[in-house]
């Protein structure tokens, strides 16, 4: 069972998780960045049932996010695969990773998964840079302005964080 | 109603899908950045039911993402706070921001919120940077590696996707 929608809340946050559907909607998202593309081997690496499995990729499919492509006639069969739309969240699986990392959440043992510059072997991390220079911009310096798709609702709560702002 | 625990899965990306619940509990958790603190904030801002928000905050305690805080005696009233561990969930929130905002989810008129540097106000955006050079790294050129927590379940995605890496 999905989530009721987010549809009319100016948020893309919202928006972004609403396209994702849930947790096993990223988790499918995750093993395609893998190119993982075939059913069997997605429902192998997710483990979940075949009614999820089979209902969070049409989900996927029809929010633009994944595509079926035919690998075989006779008889027909299909893998799945990232569209332009489905490989921004990339990102998104980044800070997953990044964030479940720092919680330890998969055991003691560290992270399963590293992730390293193919041409250096050096490891690789998300951070916020600025856009035009490219280097790293602290946590605490970054703060939220009102973008040109603002409603009332985010400029209170744009508002309420300046009020508040006291570093 | 949540989804099925991730319990027992060795993926960080389904541990800390866990500990946030689903949509909701990050979206309470972005409020929370900016500060939203008080149960009637949150849900003006969420505009989800009492039940949901109530539920959803006692999910994030429970994971020790937020804490109760008393602001007030007689009558007695609380306020929700981001943990340490809640604040790493910040670059999650600008990973979704940013998927959203690619994906024009907000609507047309460009985005609801942006994200700038308090001392230059230059825009700040999410990328993979190198870990010691603190410079970024072409998405093309990031690549899996297997880390001290992997086991054959992620052995066998890293090995998929080197046996399709052809870039």
């Amino acid at each position: 069972m999905r989530s009721k929608s987010f549809e009319g809340m100016a948020c893309s946050i919202a928006g972004a998780l609403d396209a994702i559907g849930d947790r096993w909607g990223m988790l499918i998202l995750h093993d395609l960045m893998f190119r993982l593309s075939r059913y069997e081997d997605l429902r192998r690496s997710t483990g979940v049932t075949h009614a999820t499995l089979s209902d969070r990729l049409k989900h996927l499919e029809a929010n633009g996010l994944i595509m079926r492509r035919r690998y075989q006639k006779k008889p027909n069969r299909y893998e799945y695969i990232l569209t332009p739309k489905g490989r921004h969240t990339v990102l998104l699986a980044h800070a997953l990773v990044q964030v479940g990392d720092r919680w330890q959440v998969a055991g003691k043992k560290g992270p399963p998964l590293r992730f390293v510059d193919r041409n250096t072997g050096s490891a690789v991390k998300l951070a916020l840079i600025d856009a035009d220079k490219g280097i790293p911009v602290k946590l605490a310096d970054v703060i939220p302005v009102e973008g040109p798709g603002a409603d009332d609702l985010m400029r209170w709560r744009i508002t309420h964080f300046q009020d508040r702002d006291v570093s």
